[in-house]
This record gives structure tokens, C-alpha cells and sequence, in this order.
């Protein structure tokens, strides 16, 4: 019946589902576990009639013009530069941390000899990571590094990762720059924007073709059984080729232990107000228990109604039994779970019909550009095979 | 791996396949067609954030206390009366024409003849069929019948059906009668509302068990296939039991004939202003080809928002293949159908693990509470089977 089944409705398997049913005109079968499309990046009308991020805000931004003409086939964009302000000291800054942000912050002298030192060490328009400013010679500019540190990074990151920041992978750090530069937003990238109509509705022309069905509510291990190296679907060997794109804990059953997350708790709020606040999103790095509050209204563009919503988010250890700490948002990205992983990918290898794919099934931490270009080299991986 | 498969995801289907899930204890697989759960009551929320309903206006209302805490398990209720007006002579009279449309309409002299022999006649409170009021001796009453059957229901009857009114089956005309009485609501009934976060929420409430597995964008026909009166599904013998709720002729390869219907071309429009008419429903019977424009804002009581979206229904002879006349909305109830449909039953009779269910399967007009009632009905005969 099928010989492609794809499990897992996020972008990555989307993606690849939509290649075998307009490239390789084959049917192709999508397993959600949830009741919706798109993964992580659904967005959907809360009862209000305002836009929301189910599982927080989703900012398409890349330099990959492919992957921008990819995606274009499937919507159209409302331009938006996406920003950030960070509540430090009683005041809202720009985030990234960056010249203006010394303005904003420091007396005029002191801000001009920052950047001043900052232009001459490190050259106009670049980003230095804080653990890196804080290696250089001079003393102001290790305060600096010190000050950022302090205001910025390490609140927000404990409260993130809920380990301290020199444990956490330098990729993740690197994350968190001061942009030598007075350019406000958050990405530099070429492509920046938001689907015009929501990333829903992009994910359902993905899904248009009439070759790609997909069955909600249904967890891959309920349909399927492992005999002996052989996949059983709807209790039949299943001679046909999968892409998993969820955890691979999961799939072998955690043989291998669980492999750490991080999650977070979605906090929504309405509010009869025209504006909670003038961005996107405003980070707290150093007060309450949330990370950031985002008011969807600045991100969509929604402009027809009298109320907002917003959405605090609260970090949570992954517990995939407890509600509000079941969504895996962030690999934890240490020794111990590497090793993990590997005893993992070892034993898929065993499968000669099952491919990996997506930021769950490869455990690794993917922008949004990043999950589509790695998708589309999966599908031609596929075809090769 | 599945003991019940329900084709269709509307009322019947959805309603049938919680009774298993809830009662029965056992899983169920829904089979659909479409790219969304609940038929012809799906709702959604357009690009400009106002719900709307997708197939035409869905005004919940039932007498049946059984139906309505039925539902109640599934959705709260938000209180609403639905109130029709028609453009008739240049004016927005009440419909179903009643004593508050005739004061309306004709001079107070006239008006109050006309009351007091309507009153006389039949009784306050009634409800009088036109072609009924037509065969009253009485000229006046004639005349008033005359004008109400010109000026409400020959126009809107033919638009509708492109037949003359004597050719409609009665208990579609019944639908349209003289209310006496000073009651400007559409319907009388005891229980009436709006499920508080629209049908989409409250199907999805229905369906929450996860016992229930959807699959969208399948046609029953490409995942099954009949061989010698076994049915096959996922190329596999099934032998659990089928809940059939699409269309008998489809479902037989057109063996005996297409059944008639007729369609509706829906066409939104979003209105930058806070509302466009008075009441949720405007017929218009006389003027333009679309039989009504209805207001979403009215019936839903969304209040927050600054635009509004209104709905033109153009009727439309059904067919299968053509975008915009592909949606069976209501069956065209004549003796060749019934002879057609009767041929289906007959044949479908040899199944006997395939029941047939909902508007649709038993090529009949029902209301929302009497498609419930009757799925519920269908659950007690699959569980005697």
C-alpha cells in the first residue's frame, strides 16, 4: 500500500514527505503522535481570535536562499526583523547586548570608551562571545565582559539550563554575543520573516499533495512492532522505507536510558489591551521564573482587534509523564547523554529500512532553515539508497 | 490492530467512534477525506482572526434533553437565538414570517385584520405551512398567503433548487412557514447555543480519547477494496466492523446511478468594519443569486476584534469533480434518488460488517441533533450486531 511512511509531522518530516509525493510521485503515510500538523512550529487562533505559537515563538530566519525558495512555494512572507529587549536593571535594552545597549545603559564617557575599545580589539560589526570578551588584556573591557556576564548571561542561562553556564555546550553560549555593532535585531540573516497566512497554513500546502496522508493522534509503537530486524505496520512485515523523526529513546523502547531535555512550560495570557509591550519579545534575564514574555501581535502583524495575547515561558526539566514538562524542546547536549545516543544510532544501523531524521531522531539542537536543508539531504540520501 | 473503522469524521462518524472508544473500551480508527475533523460543522478561524464556519452557518438547537447533555460533556455553551431577516420590498422583515413581520409589511388596518383572522382561524402560537394557508377560504388570507409565498419562499425555493416549489419534497417546505405569534426567533426550541469555543473545539473534545486514531486526506476507497464481499484494508482481510458514514454511491462505484444534491458555493468576505447587518442572517429571496449572507460576529459573539467576515451562499447543482458545487449539502429527496438510494441499500446489505450512518450514508436531511440522535441510535445496533 505505502511504501514510504513518515512518523513525525514537524518540519523535517513534512519536508521529506512532501519530496517522495511530488518528486518520487509515490504515497507517502505521516504518523503524528499529536492531534496536529507542524510540530513545534504550529501556530493556531486561541479562543480571542489572536495568533499564537503553540510551543513559543518561531522566527524563520536564513541565509540559505534555497531553503527561502523552498519554503516560498508554500506561502508567502510578511517581512518582519525580529527584536529583542532584555529587562536589566530596572530598564528594557536591546538584546543581543550591543553598542546601543551601552548607550542605553552606561554614563556617556564610560559607553564611548567601551565602544571605543570594543571597535579597536575586535573590529566594527563583529559578534564576541561574553566567555571570550572576558579573555582579553584590558581591564574595562573584562568589567564590561564581567557586567554582560552578570546582567545578562548568567541568570538566564542557569534558569535555562539549571546547571551553571561553563557547563553548558559552547554552541549554546555562543548564542549569547556582544554584537560589536548598533544594529538592533536579534538576526542578521538575508531571509527574515514570518509565513504570511501562519506556519500552519504553510505546513498544509506542504501537505497538499493528495499522494501524503496522515493519521493524528497515533503514536508510531501503536502501530508498529519490531520482529526479529523486521518491521511490522498494521501487523504486517512492512517492506517499505521510514523516516523517524522522533525521539529515538523512545523507538528502542529506552534500552539505552533516556536521553535529557530540557522543556518548558507555555504560560498564555490574554489581555484587553491593545499592547502588552513595544516588541516581540522581552527577555528577564535576572527577575522572576520565566525566561521572556513574546506578544504575538508584534511577530504576525495582527492588527484587527482590540485585545493581545502573550506567552511567558517557564523552563522545566523534561519529564515525558508530567504535563507542562512533556514537550522535549532542548537537547541537553552533554558527555553522558552523547553516549547515549551513540549506543542508539548504533543499534538503528541494524535497520536497513529506517532513516533518521529531524532535531528529535538526530538529538542535536536545529534552527529552522537548518531542519529543512538537513531534510531535503535526507530525502536524496533516501532516493540513493 | 483495529476492531472499528469509521469512515467520516463528521456528527455521525465522530459521535459513533467516542461511544466505542468510551463505552466499549476498544480503539477506533477514523478514516476522512478531508484535511479537518468534523464535516460540514467545522469551524476555524480566518486570516483576519474571526471564526467563521467553513461550510455555512450551524446554529445548534434541539428539544432532545438526552442530545444536549450529550454534547454538554464534550462543550460549554454559549446562549444564542438565532434571528433571520429577509430583504423583501426594500425592507429587513422577520423570518419565519409572523405577526411583528406583518405589522411591518402592511398598513395598521390591514395588519390587524390579517392578525385577528390568522389568530381566529388557526390559533395563536401556531405554525402554518404557506401551501396550507393558500387552501384557507378566506380571500384575505389567500391574498396574504399569495403574497408571502411571491415575496419569501417562490424565489428563495427556486434559488435553492432550481425547481418550481411543487416539485420540493414537503418536508422541505414545511421549513418555511407562517409563525402567529409575536416570536421574531428562527427557532423555538428548548435548548439552543453555540458551543462557547466553537464545533471544532468541542469535536476535538469528543475525539480526545486516545483510543481514537484520525487519519485525514484518506479516501476510504485508496486504503480498502471489496473481494468477493470480504472487505480488504491496507490490503489485509478485515474483520472488524465499518461505520460507513460517506456517500452510498461513491462508496459502490457509482454502480447504480449518482444520487442527486444540491451544493453551495461559499463565498467569505472580510469587512473592515465592526458589523455589516443587524442580525447573524440576512435571506435574500428575491434579489441577487446567493440565498443569504450570514455574520459570523452575531453568532459566535466575538467582540474583539475591529473587522467582521460575512458568508454569500450562491446555490449550486452538486457535482463530485467541480471545485465550489463539490461539497452534497442537501439531497434531492425525488423518486429517482429514492430509487437509486434503495438499490445501494440492498446491495450494501451483503456486507454485513459495514453499517451505514449520518446525512450522507442514509441520503437524508438531518438536523445536528438528529444526526447525534441517531448515530447514538447506530452505536446500540453495532453493539446488539
Amino acid at each position: 500500500m505505502f511504501k514510504y511512511i513518515v512518523v513525525g509531522a514537524g518540519l523535517a518530516g513534512i519536508t521529506i514527505a512532501e519530496r517522495i509525493a511530488n518528486e518520487l510521485n509515490e504515497q507517502v503515510l505521516i504518523i503524528e503522535k499529536r492531534g496536529h500538523i507542524g510540530g513545534n512550529v504550529y501556530d493556531c487562533y486561541d479562543e480571542h481570535g489572536i495568533l499564537i505559537h503553540k510551543y513559543g515563538p518561531h522566527i524563520f530566519h536564513t541565509n540559505n536562499k534555497k531553503i527561502w525558495d523552498y519554503l516560498s512555494q508554500f506561502t508567502a512572507w510578511k517581512e518582519y526583523q525580529h527584536k529583542v529587549l532584555g529587562y536589566v536593571d530596572g530598564q528594557l535594552i536591546p538584546i543581543p547586548f550591543n553598542l546601543n545597549t551601552i548607550d542605553k545603559l552606561f554614563p556617556a564617557g564610560m559607553a564611548a570608551r567601551y565602544t571605543n575599545k570594543l571597535i579597536q580589539t575586535f573590529g566594527y560589526g563583529i559578534k564576541v562571545p561574553i566567555l571570550e570578551l572576558n579573555k582579553t588584556e584590558d581591564v574595562e573591557l573584562r568589567q564590561l565582559a564581567q557586567y554582560v556576564y552578570e546582567k545578562v548571561f548568567l541568570n538566564y542561562t542557569t534558569k535555562q539550563w539549571d546547571v551553571s553556564p561553563d557547563k553548558v555546550d559552547g554552541a549554546v553560549t555562543a548564542r549569547v554575543p556582544i554584537h560589536i555593532s548598533r544594529d538592533d535585531r536579534y538576526f542578521q540573516n538575508t531571509y527574515q520573516g514570518m509565513p504570511l497566512l501562519g506556519y500552519t497554513k504553510m505546513v498544509e500546502n506542504i501537505l497538499n499533495s493528495n499522494k501524503i496522508k496522515i493519521m493524528l493522534k497515533t503514536d508510531f509503537k501503536e502501530i508498529s512492532q519490531f520482529n526479529k530486524n523486521k518491521i511490522e505496520i498494521f501487523e504486517k512485515t512492512f517492506n517499505g522505507k521510514i523516516v523517524y523523526t522522533g525521539n529515538v529513546d523512545e523507538l528502542f523502547d529506552y534500552t539505552f536510558g533516556e536521553l535529557g531535555y530540557r522543556s518548558t512550560k507555555f504560560d498564555f495570557e490574554y489581555i484587553q489591551e491593545q499592547h502588552h509591550q513595544s516588541v516581540a519579545t522581552v527577555n528577564y534575564p535576572n527577575n522572576y521564573d520565566f525566561t521572556r514574555i513574546t506578544e504575538f501581535k508584534h511577530m504576525t502583524g495582527q492588527k484587527n482587534t482590540y485585545g493581545t495575547t502573550i506567552l511567558r515561558e517557564y523552563p522545566q526539566k523534561y519529564d515525558r509523564n508530567i504535563v507542562g514538562r512533556d514537550v522535549p524542546m532542548y537537547p541537553v547536549l552533554d558527555d553522558s547523554n552523547q553516549q547515549i545516543y551513540n549506543k542508539y544510532k548504533q543499534e538503528a544501523e541494524k535497520y536497513n529500512n529506517i532513516i533518521f531524521a529531524g532535531r528529535l531522531a538526530e538529538y542535536m539542537y536545529y534552527d529552522m532553515d537548518a531542519v529543512i536543508a538537513k531534510a531535503l539531504d535526507t530525502f536524496k540520501k533516501l532516493c540513493r539508497q
